[in-house]
């Protein structure tokens, strides 16, 4: 069994969205003054890699916790548009790949080429049509290497709302650079908070 | 596939260890004035369903992003001493469950019986001379029902040390209501934060 982490490092230089709640890991209790080290967190709900519920783009959409953990965890396709296009994912682009009902789809992008060193506005993004797309054939969960999957500063949300109001969650910041067009089992675990609009997640592929 | 969440739920009923952090969860954005919904999360390493490193209780000892996560990805096996024993988990208890080197065990006690409506001071902890054994046998993790498995206030801290001086990470947090005595498949995915004590976790028991 190999594992790929998927998941961005948490620490001071994670990427942060615009906007999106700071990081920040500060010492609550430090050793030898005490007898265990415990350390105190801020984050938001969509900081580094992280689910995104569709509670987070529909108004009065489901939070995470209504949203079965089948969704990210079974088996997995990536598929690799990191040589294809440096602006977004067409539909053209995925018709191409078959994609069918259920499937869990997580896309790589040039995103994951230039690496997470910086926020860089100009990521590579889903198109509304793609999203489209995806709602129609009713995947089970749509990943991308990119902190939103819609484009920065764009009109159109449907990258976002498409996917969400067919109650398909997103997982967005990962880290695919180490992955290949093929399936994978992947397990993306997102922390289980009650009601929410997203969450902080780790995410495997695992190779058998 | 049948999945079982052993993760305790986040919010604001959820049991804190005294002397930790609080975990508040707020407002960052909200629709509709904002096109998507994003919260403020403040929380503790070792907060809800976490992973102790070696880092937590032995100064100098390795930081979760250095355990693999081999350890928490794999065959598992429950033991279930809810029935036995409401103090603490004893080495003769485990002796007799024939404890393999590179197992993960995850103990059952009657913690997940009674629930995790509050913080219970009187939580069943592991016995320091049982610390030491599943340390001896070299174990690849050890998960426990309670949010620390050391006797609160108890002056033998082996629980912690002697285990995480073997670099055998420690899962606290479990809910093991729904998890028999048996093999499962363990997938228990800490936040991906680096060079930190503990992390909060997604823990999921598999079913094939």
């Amino acid at each position: 069994m190999k594992i790929i982490d998927i998941s961005l490092p948490l620490n001071s230089k994670t990427p942060i969205y615009p906007d999106n709640v700071p990081l920040t890991v500060s010492v609550h209790h430090a050793m030898p003054q005490y007898q265990t080290a415990l350390s105190s967190i801020t984050m938001g709900s969509h900081t580094g890699t992280h689910v995104d519920a569709p509670l987070h783009a529909v108004y009065g959409g489901l939070p995470l916790d209504k949203i079965p953990l089948t969704h990210f965890v079974g088996p997995c396709r990536v598929l690799d548009f990191s040589k294809e296009s440096n602006e977004f994912i067409s539909k053209a682009q995925l018709e191409a790949k078959n994609i069918r009902e259920g499937e869990r789809i997580l896309l790589k992008t040039y995103n994951s080429i230039r690496g997470f060193d910086s926020f860089y506005p100009n990521y590579v993004y889903l198109d509304g049509d793609a999203a489209d797309y995806l709602a129609k054939v009713g995947v089970s969960a749509v990943g991308i290497d990119s902190l939103s999957i819609k484009q920065r500063g764009g009109a159109d949300h449907r990258a976002h709302v498409s996917l969400l109001k067919a109650n398909i969650p997103i997982i967005e910041g990962l880290a695919l650079h180490e992955a290949e067009e093929k399936e994978y089992e992947l397990v993306c675990l997102p922390l289980h908070f009650s009601n929410i609009d997203g969450a902080p997640a780790r995410a495997i592929l695992i190779e058998r």
